[in-house]
């Protein structure tokens, strides 16, 4: 018997290359996109840090974060004022603090002197936040949300994507060819845990898959950087798995940081503390520097 | 040793009914929701059909398509003029028809009497699509765009939710609650496949989940609609699975529908022709007459 | 760029078929093995049902059990007297009977006459349950134990191969392959859950793959068994997903009965009770008929 | 509506701990075992590499290896002289050397001096590959060969059991106690990559699991050891995946090396060369040493 062979391949080929993601793929095996973003290089020899917290949840507490972060090496802030719910309802210490949030973010931007990411869920705040950030971060839930997409990169400011928990290289590199494709060359790619069928915990969420490193940067040119709080979703695996991302050529790291974890408003179990994450910084750029000429810190 | 029960269950606990989809959550064991859509009942003993084309590609092929799964039985006319793809380009084949494509949907409607059921995308386009369609359909990869699902449900439109490929029932559910507490009551689950490591063949791209239908009948008294055509992505395994849909007890059924299966614009190994689908609606009707009194057919 | 198609595809190819399992694969489209057990015949119109309890816990359960499944219509008794278990520690109830249990299945046999299924795992009871079993089962956990499986199909007796949760389509078929090439020709293939990280609940443990039945029969010629049981793991899904797998094309039925099923040894949660199976027996044989020309009951 | 909490969870509970792997686990948070086998200390501040062929393919093969590696820093040599297949076809290439490679295998050991770690698949070749084997090797597939594991263990030789690429860590631990109860100490855990749907290159078969490094080290006293050959099944992808073993605190490494990778007699895009080999080694140790007292070299 002769079967069809009728399924089209989910797997990455020549024709994908020159039809699917041309933008996105490398042109030749060394390949490697170099940009900067508010003085700080990508696709080099720094890997930059990425660190804050989960949420913008109050101006002392943002400013409080960009200092410490900043003193101990990392190269941007982080913290949401928007936030994603799988429910629709939020407990008070949940609560989105939306355009205050972003004027919070654009004070510590400010008076300490760190250059921002953010998340973005709707096109009517991209307006907005595009003023104070340096990069757009599009979350996971939206990395096949193909019109927000466009808009995001229409604005031509530097942009992030999450990989969905549930997607493939290919289909993630296919997202990210829309953003290409208008013109916006400043696009870095960032893996954040899939799921699975063998969780270490039945509970626990995702597991970071760090074999998409080597495997992305084999077919695209665009920086890769890795998020191990979000995967591991449990503060003791946060600092191995930040290691081990640096060992496999990540080429960034953001990391969630707080002042007071279990009292974060979101995800308590996740976020390391200042002290933890000094530590962790000095660690990455000793694997960074120890295995080549790449560095954390300066 | 004494380990942290540390993670936060991804199971579905009486407090998730109570505080995380108290709307979606069945009141009582027997508490099923019954609603009447363009005539048409869900929740009760008939099972609806929803059949057409993947893409509403040209005035004769949906007015064609009408006509044909009607007097087969469909009580719904199913057909995409708005198409997410994984990647930004599209061959000529494959356009989106858009503005015309919802005029012939509307035409149909007109012509041949068949209600409508068409994926919106975008909130820019909801009121173009509310005005001719019966049913809004919310497509796997907005499942968990939330700011969408408010939009969405804020039309008052009755609503198919389709799951997403990498979601849990927990998740689902929660996206759907984003929908009830806008006050809409006509709100229809849709599962169409999950990824899964054990494909049949290795790039099959989805598996149909039909363990999933009694176990959302578990905890919902929401409606749950079945599509075989996109989870096999191949034509001869849509009837055996649409008739297990049904023996599983699913509350309806999509199929994708097309006169000329090879030449549909997209995914072409997936639609049944118009004599298959005739055959199946009576072998589904013969099915659910033979269990109870549900049936398919009048 | 060139990239290197280097990975050996998982998917089930042409070559496959001649070199890697031609033993297992149809000659043709329509080619479906028929053999006769204990006068039952397989891939026929006839969907053997194979019904009884887990463990074979007492001589009394056992002989409880046969008359009952076969007065509602069962073809086979099934029961463990050998049990895996994940962990080395057995409660007193769950003890397995071992020599004892095998005699016990004979008495059954010989008095209620009805033919038996039970597994073995390893190979020095081989011997003994071939002298009473009239198909020897072999678990998941032994699905790609190889040398035991050639031991097995040494003894000539039928086989019923389950299907490992982690394993593809490819790899069954390859398993099953190393049965026939040993002359053994009455094997059947048995689907039992697949593990998924989309689960509906998170501690629910498998997902039955009912795609899998029209996979697996349009390449082998096998008949292909479906065990809802143990995917479901769930009393009240058990009937759904039997009648889903009889709709879907499966060539047989195996279930877990139990007269008190709450006072299993082993997984109370999962077993339907006599009036149980005596009803969903009569539904399944209604499907199967109201669909075409196979049966159930006679 | 209350729903039963019905489900057994798959999670890891103080419960489990107590009765269903209380030798595997860990007695208080800073409990890990150490143990000397041929001289090489596990669990300790050196992180020991198993290194060599995939297969004993010949006498001359497997002293060049041995030789090669043991001088790059290898403290043990790897290599099989059984190996499982997925299908019961082997080319003439692929055939196991069996006691003949037994015997190369000794030389290797005696010739060079260096340690032995290879695989069993049958109790029947225990005492023959106990006779020359320093660690038994339980591959993946084997995982839950119950009478199997307890036979290894009952030996008392040094075993290190490789994760079944569908399991949980709970159930892992689970395989690993049945080794313990029958009093044998000496017992690694060895990660080799998991199934999962969203791989890299759909035809791509494992994703490595290194979050399982520090969740297994959060419940186990047991040393666990990183095998990223079969994981990635992708040369330029082992060394990466290698270095992040190390960071995120693996106990030890398995690599495949083979003089002429494109050659080997199985699975030839996966080995590592000589050279390749050499240079590795050195940057592990320098990743260890970077962020501890931990080491590869002396």
């Amino acid at each position: 018997m002769k079967i069809e062979n009728k399924f089209p391949t989910k797997d990455i080929s020549d024709e994908d290359i020159k039809t699917k993601f041309p933008l996105v793929a490398k042109k030749n095996a060394s390949h490697k996109s170099k940009f900067v973003i508010a003085n700080v290089e990508f696709g080099g020899d720094l890997i930059p840090v990425f660190a804050g917290p989960n949420m913008v949840e109050s101006e002392k507490l943002i400013l409080d974060c960009a200092k410490n972060v900043k003193s101990s090496g990392a190269h941007f802030l982080r913290g949401g004022a928007f936030k994603p719910l799988t429910f629709p309802y939020r407990s008070e210490k949940y609560t989105e603090t939306k355009e205050e949030g972003i004027k919070w973010l654009l004070k510590a931007k400010k008076e300490v002197g760190i250059p921002i990411i953010t998340e973005v869920m709707e096109e009517k705040y991209l307006e907005l936040v595009s003023e104070v950030t340096d990069i757009i971060q599009i979350g996971s839930r939206n990395m096949q949300n193909f019109p927000f997409l466009t808009a995001c990169a229409k604005t031509q400011k530097p942009i992030m994507l999450k990989r969905h928990y549930g997607s493939s290289l290919r289909d993630w590199l296919g997202a990210a060819e829309y953003l290409l494709v208008e013109g916006n060359q400043k696009v870095i790619l960032c893996e954040r845990g899939v799921s699975v069928p063998h969780t270490h915990r039945a509970t626990s969420r995702f597991l970071l898959d760090l074999q998409v490193v080597p495997a992305a940067q084999e077919i695209t040119h665009l920086p890769i950087v890795v998020d191990p709080s979000h995967a591991t979703f449990w503060r003791p695996w946060v600092a191995p798995m930040a290691l081990a991302s640096i060992a496999a050529g990540s080429d960034g790291i953001m990391l969630e940081v707080h002042p007071d974890p279990k009292n974060s408003a979101v995800d308590p179990l996740q976020p390391i503390d200042f002290k933890e994450f000094n530590v962790l910084v000095k660690k990455m750029d000793n694997i960074a520097k120890s295995i080549g000429k790449r560095h954390v810190l300066k």
